[in-house]
């Protein structure tokens, strides 16, 4: 097969180089029991050596403070967005939302189940599209936690920073971003963020969430859902997504080996960098609906001019190796995933795509 | 190296053809996008096609009926523990509950946070041991559902049959005895396994619910927790399991290429009793604690007469390539679990290994 890549927003492409170590080694046997990363039970040395490996690798690469617990749950970011209040609301009867998009707006849904939601900050949807303003943001005083989705993987938008909350914890769904660039963790009571972009496959979430945060009363929350109890237990108080971990282990060690999230970052930005620029001088043949400085790195959105031609294009480029362009069900359009298992070359590919494209409709 | 077997209770052996079938098929590259399993989106065409395969394949070996709806979710059996009462208990304000050993009070635990638990039966902790008496069960008239632990995979205790709970819905965590014998569905009102036993890897489970069990209002359950969702969502209500899924699926290929249920109840009951016979006739140098009529087929539960040979034994056994045969650690002793996957050889080296040690020790 010619050269290939897929744009896909998740599950998402993985480094060859990941790819290639996981053929081995899932299904090398342990010295010990002779079981494969399949086989292996969760409770054992072999596997619980995996999970510290993980943890530690990701203490390092984000240089996680000690007063933060780093957790690997079953499920999704959906699963977290009714966690995040059964754990954090405790006594308090508000939470503060800032509304920056689709998965924000989802999480909000899931949170006004359990709570009273301000809207701190709001997304107005018009063009060109921006994160919120980053000030005042509305904070009622009795008020759990403010959450905000630093890139919007539907929307395309990215926070140019980060609000301050004063006292009240920040928590993120950082399930687009985390690990494409160095991140204060210190700047958050609590961070969350699916597998499958940045961390490997689908079925697993990284939870970040710092110690005092653990000591609210929790709401009547599953057990296997109660931050507190996977902490005490190293995120095996149940069956944990065990090869999600091992596949996540792997892609933390490609990340060190690529010189760590200030390589991922340089990275990320010279590819955004050169799409976007792409996009920006096609003469109006593409456009991006984000303005410049609310633009998501990693989840470039964007639109031809004649939306009867986006379909062509995206089949157009599926001919030439490049997939799973087509935009979120919600907006249409095109969105391109660079993810870090994304190359320069699989970027460069679909710059020339869109000019052989914009050739021959132009 | 030479022959080793695992007899963990989970995660547990997997057959050799599957782990061949996915060292192959999780690398290959789908035909529309290039992508490997590790890497496709989950509300594509191809993993569409993947789930919709499983879903075909179990529904098949069970013969569900039509009317019941069958899931994937992520997670273990734990969550379950949660998600029944959360899902079930509808405006009812009691719930039964069979205790019949270590996972069932587990389960009643986690329920007793809902609702108010009835113990409908309870199993009496003295030896021989034995799963509660099936008549007469302690039934509230304002019941939601009474729940069973068909197989205690700590104790070792299976139920030699089904209570009659009249109209009250049956539930059942059958996560270490799904596909090991047919079933028959219309009996239960929801099924689950956690699918790290028979149903391939650590990180799912599958429920098996009525469709008019679904009509009840829920507690406040998450979204993603919530069966009538998932129902109507086709198991993608948020992110899944995706490589758990396709490998249950191959689990669920070789079950048929087996011999089906049929041929996995012949295989472990042959299994099952060469060990029993095996303890039985060793003049009591092993010793099962558990009734006759009422051991598990999968969970052979036994100790040593010399309690401090326990630790020799399992480490001879261990150097023989008998591995994670140490009991539950709630009970000590020794514990060999014959899952589907283990062939009849591993179980001989067992009786093999367990006659040379006596031998040696007797």
């Amino acid at each position: 097969m010619s050269a290939r890549y897929n744009f896909a927003a998740g599950s998402s492409e993985m480094p060859a180089a990941v790819l290639e170590r996981a053929r081995t080694e899932l299904f090398a046997r342990a010295d010990d029991d002779g079981s494969t990363a399949f086989e292996r039970p969760f409770t054992g040395a072999t596997f619980g050596a995996t999970l510290a490996h993980a943890r530690a690798r990701l203490k390092d690469l984000l240089a996680v403070p000690d007063n933060y617990h780093i957790l690997f749950l079953a499920g999704g970011a959906t699963q977290q967005f009714s966690m995040v209040p059964l754990n954090l609301l405790g006594n308090a009867a508000h939470v503060a939302y800032a509304d920056s998009g689709h998965w924000s707006q989802r999480a909000i849904g899931e949170a006004g189940r359990y709570a009273a939601v301000t809207i701190a900050a709001r997304y107005q949807g018009e063009r060109p599209l921006a994160a919120p303003p980053l000030s005042p943001w509305r904070l009622p005083d009795d008020c759990a936690y403010c959450h905000i989705t630093p890139n919007e993987t539907a929307d395309g938008i990215a926070y140019p920073a980060l609000p301050d909350c004063g006292a009240v914890p920040l928590v993120a769904d950082a399930t687009s971003c985390l690990l494409t660039a160095p991140l204060d963790v210190s700047r958050f009571g609590l961070l969350y963020a699916a597998a499958q972009k940045n961390l490997g496959i689908a079925g697993m979430t990284v939870v970040i969430v710092r110690d005092d945060l653990l000591r609210r009363p929790a709401l009547l929350v599953p057990s296997s859902c109660d931050y507190r109890v996977q902490a005490a237990q190293g995120s095996r108080a149940n069956t944990p997504p065990t090869i999600a971990i091992v596949l996540a282990g792997m892609m933390f060690d490609w990340i060190v080996q690529q010189g760590g999230l200030a390589g991922m970052q340089a990275c990320g930005q010279r590819k955004a960098a050169l799409l976007y620029d792409a996009i920006d001088t096609s003469a109006g043949f593409f456009r991006a609906p984000v303005a410049p400085g609310h633009r998501s790195p990693v989840n470039v959105r964007f639109e031809l001019a004649y939306p009867a031609l986006t379909t062509p294009f995206i089949e157009y480029a599926a001919q030439n190796g490049l997939h799973n362009l087509r935009g979120h069900g919600a907006f249409g359009g095109v969105r391109a995933s660079l993810y870090n298992a994304m190359p320069e070359e699989g970027l460069r590919a679909l710059i020339a795509c869109m000019a052989d494209f914009t050739r021959n409709h132009g």
